[in-house]
């Protein structure tokens, strides 16, 4: 499937039918985002695979209830590390068991230390947060390349997400990716209600963008 | 080319070979930008594109003098735009004209009418910026999927850039990514110094990533 047809495919599927994804397909998608780009190669984030219905039930309900997060096979919450620190020492470490000359690892690690010690602390989270996005990027195009639908969601509260998984204060919710089949039309799972959303996803509607004199300039 | 291909090829080009790229192509590319998804599907970006050479040089004084800016075929500069009002006024006229039922729209609009002021003045920039990192995931694979080389780049001046390019407030430069051919090894590009990086991305090297055990959990 070409990266064109990905893009226009893909869309924010609101109601999954239940399946589970097999674990050597979700395997696969796992490691493309774990190839997904960061500055400076930091990966600062972390990802919970949720699947057990009693914790994505607890998740729903810090969700407005949507019902992406319990019709979906694996609900990926994509948390950024603010211990970016930890994050540069764990990358230097493969990188030196990757093979790269010591001398090359070094000056690269001279310029990310700086960098990380000149970021001011309040704005961790919100540079942490931006990678994050990139990681959600190869998710969501991941999953349709791979026959799979999902759907970026930030209305969810990140608190709650924290309490109900027992994150770790460097661990913060910052969006929420279900991944799955989605419920086709006509299907049971179609038939149940979905709090009268307007627009349903799994009967995806023509896609409406911005013209390109109001994007580009 | 298959997404998981365009994961792995893809890579942080940090200098190109000068070549332009056909602007029909350029044309596609800017559609798989334009098509990107984002939260509400506000699309709260603006991307300003820069080929003529004087621009570049400026913006390469205001980027550490880094030579992908001037090496490059076509400069992304994505802004977010703090403007949600006029993003979600724009957007509304577009499903209008795209002949979505008007009760769709109005139950639509008023949601997103209340999430925009329910949002915090300050938090609008960091809201706005993570979904531009959506916006460039799609310029970072979809120029490998169409054979160009790009580069994410944080590493530029976001005041000066705003000056440089007679930006208005609510623009707000945030990332940048130049679109090019990378200069292949040996070439005369190539030979040309680049500041003693011990990372040449012309010559990319193998991925190194954190562990699964480390991302996922």
């Amino acid at each position: 499937m070409e990266f064109q047809e990905i893009v226009m495919a893909r869309y924010a599927t609101k109601k999954f039918d239940g399946r589970a994804v097999p674990s050597e397909k979700m395997d696969k998608l796992l490691e493309m985002v774990r190839f997904s780009c960061s500055s400076f190669n930091l990966q600062p984030w972390k990802i919970k695979v949720v699947t057990d219905v009693p914790t994505k039930e607890k998740l729903q309900a810090a969700s407005w209830n949507q019902p992406q997060i319990t019709t979906c096979s694996h609900l990926l919450v994509f948390c950024a590390d603010t211990d970016l620190e930890r994050r540069a020492s764990q990358l230097y470490d493969a990188m030196r068991s990757s093979g790269l000359p010591a001398g090359d690892v070094a000056a690269f690690s001279k310029a990310v230390d700086g960098f990380i010690a000149a970021m001011p602390k309040e704005k961790r989270l919100h540079w942490a947060q931006r990678q994050v996005y990139l990681a959600l990027a190869n998710a969501l195009n991941g999953a349709k390349s791979l026959g799979l639908d999902s759907c970026p969601m930030e209305g969810f509260d990140p608190v709650r997400y924290s309490q109900i998984l027992g994150l770790p204060e460097n661990l913060v919710p910052s969006v929420v990716c279900p991944v799955g089949y989605a419920a086709s039309v006509g299907s049971p799972a179609d038939a149940a209600p979905t709090a009268g959303r307007p627009l349903r996803a799994d009967t995806p509607r023509p896609k409406v963008r911005l013209e390109k004199k109001d994007v580009f300039f």
